[in-house]
Formats: C-alpha cells, sequence, structure tokens
C-alpha cells in the first residue's frame, strides 16, 4: 500500500498544496493508502442549505436532483456543493482498514460506522442511487468512500435506528457547543427552532438555561410552530421569516422587554438569515452561526452597520463528544426521538 | 423632509425586506430623510480584499479600476464588491444633518468625518475620481455618502495625517479585539503580520502579552518580513505563504514546541487561509478571522475535518472604543505611525 498523509493531503489533486476541504478535486479512485479507512457507504446525508440549494435548482424533481448529485462527485470526486460549499455526512460498512491503521484503531472490518467529517472533504464514488428522499435529503446509494487517518467517526449504536442516527449525527456539533455556552438563566433565541438541530438545539438550551432561562424558538410556517409548542421547551415559539430581520428584532425586543438575547442560535437552512442573528442579541451577547448558509461578510458588516458589539461564533461542526452527547439526548428524551422518527417516517 | 428607518430601511431597493448591507441595491439618491448625514466625500478607502479582487480582474490598470469602481456603484447604489462580499469607508465633511438629528447628536456642519461603518451599506455616488492609488486603495473622489442614524463615524484628529486616520480606522475593530482577547502569557499567531490591521495586531498582541507572551508573526515575502524584523514586536518572524497550511502547520509546530497558539488572528487580505488559521492554533484556542476574504463554510468544515475544538470568531468590525484605541496606537508608537506614514508617502 501507498503511504498516506494524515490529512489526506495525498488525495488532493488541485490546486495543488491546499487541504482536502478547499481543494476542488479530490482523486476519489478507491484504491486505498496504508492510514485509510475503505467505507461501503448505504446512505449520504446531504448537508439541509446544500440539499435545499439542489432541490430548488433541480425543481424538486427526484431524477434530476440524483443526477445533480452525481454531477458534483464526478467532478469533484466528494459531495461539495460549490454553490453552498457544504457537503454532509454518510453511514455505511468498513470494508478495509489500511497496514498503518489496522489493530491501532477501536475499528474492524465489518464495523458500521457514521462519518464525522464532511462530505465536503470525503473522497466519495456513486455507482448508484438506490432510493431519493427528496423531503429529508437522506439519499441511499451504492458507492464507496475513503475516511483520512485524521478523520472522525462513530460507531452506530444498535438502540437508535440508523437513518436517526444517520440525521442526529450529522448536526450533533449544534446541541454540544449548546451545552458549552449556555448558562443557567440565560435568555437563548433559536432561529429555525424546528428542524434538526434546531429541536436538538432547543431541547439541550432549555435543561442548561434551567426553569429561570428564557428560551424563544423561531420557525417559519404554522405547522411547525405548531410542533415546537407541543415539545412544551420553549417559553414563547414565534412564527416568523428570518430572512425579515427588522421582524424578528420587533418580536425578541417585545417578548425580552428590550433586553434582547444573551445567546442567539443560528439553525435555519437558507441564505439571508445573519442580520436578524444580530439584531436578536443583546450588546455584548453572543451569535452561534451553525448554519452553512451563513455569509461570513454579511455577518461581520452587518454586526458594524448597526453598531453591535456581538460575539460572532462560526459553527464548528466539532467539538469533544459531541457524537455521544447527541445520541444521549435522543435516548433521553422520548418526545425528541419521536420527532425524528417521524422525520423520517420509522 | 422625509421621514427615515433608523437601520436606513427606507434606503433599501431590492430585495424587499432585507436590511442595507445584505440588499443587492441601495436608493443612492442625494436627497436627505430626517434622520441621515450627508457628506461631501473626499477619499474612499476600499477594503483590502476586495481592493485586490478588482485591481486583479482590471490587470492593475488605474483608469480601469475606477471604471470598475464606478460601475458597482451605478449598480448597487454603495460600493460592495459582489465578488468578496465587503466595502471599505470613507473621510469627508459633513454638508447636511437631518432634522430629527441636528442638535442632538455631536456633529456640525463642516465637521471632518470618517465613517465606521461599511461602504457595503452606505448610498454613495461618484462623479468623478480624482485620484487613484493602485497601491494602497485609498481614491480620493468627487462624491456623496449618506449616513444613517444608527451609522457610527468618528471625527478626524488634527494630530494625525487624514490617510492614516482613513486606514488606521478602516482596520480598527482588529487592534481592539486583539486587546480583548490576549491574555498575559500567551502565544499568539498573525497571519498578514505586515498588512495595517496585521501591523496593529501585532503591536496590541506584544502589549497584551506581556514580555512572558510568544508572539509569532508570519508573512509572506521577504520584504515584508524584514519591516517585521525591525519593528522588533515579534519573538518570530516567518516567511510563510498562508495558503499552504501545512507549511504553516510544521513552523508554528517548531517554534512553539508543539504547543500551538493560543489565539490566531488572520489579517491576510487573500482568499484560501482557512485551515493554516486552524492548524496553527491549539486544541481549544481561539481563530480571529478578521479577513473578509474568509469563507465560513470553509473554516466550520475545515476545522470539522481535521478533528480540531477550536473557537471560530467572526471579525466584528465593531466593538466599544475601537476608533479611539487604535488612533492611541498610533500617537503612542512612533515606530507604528512612521510604518503607516511610509505606505501613505507621507
Ligand atoms: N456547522 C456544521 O457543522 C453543520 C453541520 C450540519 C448542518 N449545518 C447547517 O445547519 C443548518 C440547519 O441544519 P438542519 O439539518 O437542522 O436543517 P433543517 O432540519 O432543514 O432545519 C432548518 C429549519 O429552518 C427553518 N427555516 C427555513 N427557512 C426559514 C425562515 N425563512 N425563517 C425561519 N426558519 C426557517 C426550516 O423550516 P421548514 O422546514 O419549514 O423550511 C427548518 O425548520 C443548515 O444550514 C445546515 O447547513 C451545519
Ligand atoms: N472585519 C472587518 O471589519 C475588516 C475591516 C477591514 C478590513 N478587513 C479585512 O482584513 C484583511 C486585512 O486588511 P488590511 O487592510 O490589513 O490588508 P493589507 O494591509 O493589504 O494586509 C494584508 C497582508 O497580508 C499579506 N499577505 C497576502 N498574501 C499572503 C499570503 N499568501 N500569506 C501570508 N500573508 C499574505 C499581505 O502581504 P503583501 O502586502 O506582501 O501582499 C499584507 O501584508 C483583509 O482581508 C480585509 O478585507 C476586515
Amino acid at each position: 500500500m501507498r503511504p498516506g498523509h494524515r490529512y489526506g493531503l495525498h488525495r488532493v489533486v488541485e490546486p495543488e498544496g491546499t487541504m482536502p476541504q478547499p481543494a476542488w478535486k479530490l482523486d476519489n479512485s478507491m484504491e486505498l493508502y496504508d492510514n485509510e479507512i475503505l467505507i461501503d457507504v448505504e446512505t449520504l446525508n446531504i448537508d439541509s442549505a446544500s440539499f435545499v440549494q439542489i432541490r430548488e435548482a433541480e425543481g424538486g424533481d427526484p431524477v434530476k436532483v440524483g443526477e445533480h448529485m452525481q454531477n458534483i462527485v464526478a467532478s469533484r470526486g466528494k459531495h461539495h456543493n460549490p454553490v453552498t460549499g457544504s457537503g454532509g455526512m454518510l453511514i455505511g460498512t468498513v470494508r478495509q482498514i489500511g497496514q498503518q491503521l489496522a489493530g491501532k484503531i477501536d475499528l474492524q472490518v465489518g464495523d458500521r460506522i457514521a462519518t464525522l467529517v464532511s462530505l465536503s472533504l470525503t473522497p466519495l464514488t456513486i455507482e448508484e442511487i438506490v432510493k431519493m428522499d427528496v423531503k429529508t435529503g437522506q439519499v441511499d446509494i451504492k458507492g464507496q468512500a475513503i475516511l483520512f487517518e485524521s478523520g472522525l467517526y462513530a460507531k452506530l449504536p444498535d438502540d437508535v435506528p440508523d437513518r436517526i442516527s444517520l440525521a442526529v449525527l450529522d448536526v450533533c456539533g449544534a446541541p454540544a457547543q449548546t451545552a458549552k455556552l449556555v448558562q443557567e438563566g440565560d435568555t437563548v433565541v433559536i432561529l429555525g427552532a424546528g428542524g434538526k438541530s434546531g429541536t436538538m438545539v432547543l431541547y439541550q438550551a432549555r435543561k442548561s438555561a434551567g426553569p429561570t432561562g428564557k428560551i424563544i424558538a423561531i420557525e417559519y410556517g404554522e405547522q411547525g410552530c405548531a410542533a415546537i409548542e407541543k415539545l412544551g421547551w420553549a417559553d414563547v415559539v414565534l412564527n416568523l421569516d428570518c430572512t425579515r430581520p427588522v421582524d424578528v428584532l420587533e418580536a425578541v425586543e417585545r417578548e425580552t422587554e428590550g433586553r434582547f438575547a444573551d445567546l442567539t442560535v443560528n439553525c435555519v437552512n437558507i441564505p439571508g438569515t445573519e442580520m436578524a442573528s444580530i439584531l436578536a442579541t443583546r450588546d455584548e451577547g453572543t451569535v452561534y452561526f451553525f448554519s452553512m448558509a451563513t455569509s461570513f461578510t454579511a455577518a461581520a458588516l452587518g454586526a458594524e452597520g448597526v453598531g453591535k458589539d456581538v460575539n460572532m461564533i462560526i459553527g464548528n461542526g466539532y467539538t469533544k463528544g459531541h457524537a455521544d452527547l447527541s445520541l444521549e439526548l435522543v435516548r433521553e428524551s422520548a418526545a425528541l426521538r419521536q420527532l425524528f422518527e417521524t422525520k423520517y417516517g420509522l
């Protein structure tokens, strides 16, 4: 076997000298380097911002969405949406382990795992699209993927259905960061609170802020809001379009009596919601941008533009213990689990 | 006078419902609303990431660069570079103050001010390009601009030359944030340490980290590095291309004996330096992205991709006291002032 670089640099085709994530193109030949893991892929979970973009570009036609995905992989060697810049993750079965890793890691051939690194840096082939779920962005395929030595993964648990593990692990950075950021008594605003990451953040925020905290959930659409109301974790549920910042500003101002949020978590899957996040937050408060549709410049210049001294955090998909924490939440809360079961028709 | 909205919403032409910064197009008619300030513009300081992009697109030709700028303003009503998303700022003289503001703010007609909000949200007209400095991105024009009620500004000081105030105030968020983030004894890595924001961050980092701190300055090119060496504020100066993350990783690993940076500040003006910033930083350390060429997804997914649990901050251009702090630095340090004088040929 050929020796590989810890970070997968040996797979970068262009531009030369970059890392696999920012690279335009990766070598996705499935011949293994000595520190790689080869995976037979079962299901891709396309990042929500990416999937929405593809679905809209193809008018929701499942066949065309599949072709669109195959074209991305054919041209880049990875499922790295050139418009949104984001990826997603996958589950599959370990087929082969490079000789430099075998015996040194807690994986065996045959183990079923979820990758915890983005598809935007994962060498991938798609032989065939087996099942396309245009509602959820979970796509069963025949294909293979490569995990680098530095790549994180989680073994799939026995007690949680695969589709739920896949969905939960895709967004597991969000509740884990929420647990770090929320203090007892905090006022927390969650944008896109009815989505996958949004509901997990909502549950965790309620836990961390405790009964003296105030949790404001914002979601667009009556159905989504009704579902959040039913969970009972939010003190206030607001039906608002987060691309309309002034609506959000006014509602949060009213609900907090002008104090605004200590922490705002953005879990929306469409562009143009930076200003709503900033305006919902108090001076010297924190905005946690988990959404991959966030524009760096819109956030930086938007905050400056309204003279708002807020701390703005880029949602790193990784933080220690994130996978375990999020699976624990689904085990702990029957309501949370049921919500995911309904989403994935289980 | 027509009544205006505090945040300038009345100037948004499209898309409807957005704020002036993310808006595609603003109304730049120079007829004042009652809470606006009209400015006769003297000089624009185009954001470095934006100016580099325009200059390269026009092969460095000053006339074409000027036309390019005028086209941006003609189509958007503001100098909001559609490629980089960034703006810059301006200096000029107050010509008129809306009746709702007059007497309530510390400005008089005739005062000379710098705007502290981005050009990407400032209604602007350019009648004529008077002088184009393709080296620095400072452009003297005949034209006018509007400041909203919520817009920040600073009166130009008498004891600092205008061009220096303009340059310093454009990047004043960076040293102010550095002062907040650096603790005594910290190891700080600065990328693009020879630029305008870079040198100010370098000076402030040295001050805040004290003699027990370790400051590592990274800049590309021998000349720039020699200039930094001469200042004497960095413990180590490295001549490296920050678009090559592994080079940066290895050098910082060596210089810190494997401990890496507590804080990394990115002050580079070109794309593709997210990974270098992340890899230079220790686990649970902080990356402060001041660069407007930062890609949100490249940062978020890049950190996850290498399993790096770092805190990543979006460089908010505003923080309390930022203008005063940065002007004070230039007053305090003759070397810093001289550096800016040389840059602007004073
Ligand atoms: N940082 C990371 O590592 C990471 C990892 C994974 C995902 N993400 C990002 O996190 C975000 C959320 O992901 P997810 O999987 O939780 O997505 P999701 O399940 O699709 O949830 C998105 C939510 O936002 C709501 N929404 C859409 N437009 C809205 C609007 N205008 N105003 C208010 N709410 C609106 C959606 O409502 P409807 O369903 O009614 O449209 C939905 O409830 C995405 O941008 C994704 O890219 C980041
Ligand atoms: N967040 C905010 O509010 C805000 C406000 C203003 C500016 N900014 C951003 O901050 C950044 C810096 O602005 P500035 O005005 O300080 O810019 P600047 O004076 O042009 O400095 C940029 C520095 O980066 C160096 N550099 C270029 N390519 C490099 C590479 N490959 N490796 C290492 N160093 C490299 C440059 O060296 P050479 O000169 O030799 O090319 C220069 O010293 C820009 O991206 C700008 O858009 C942000």
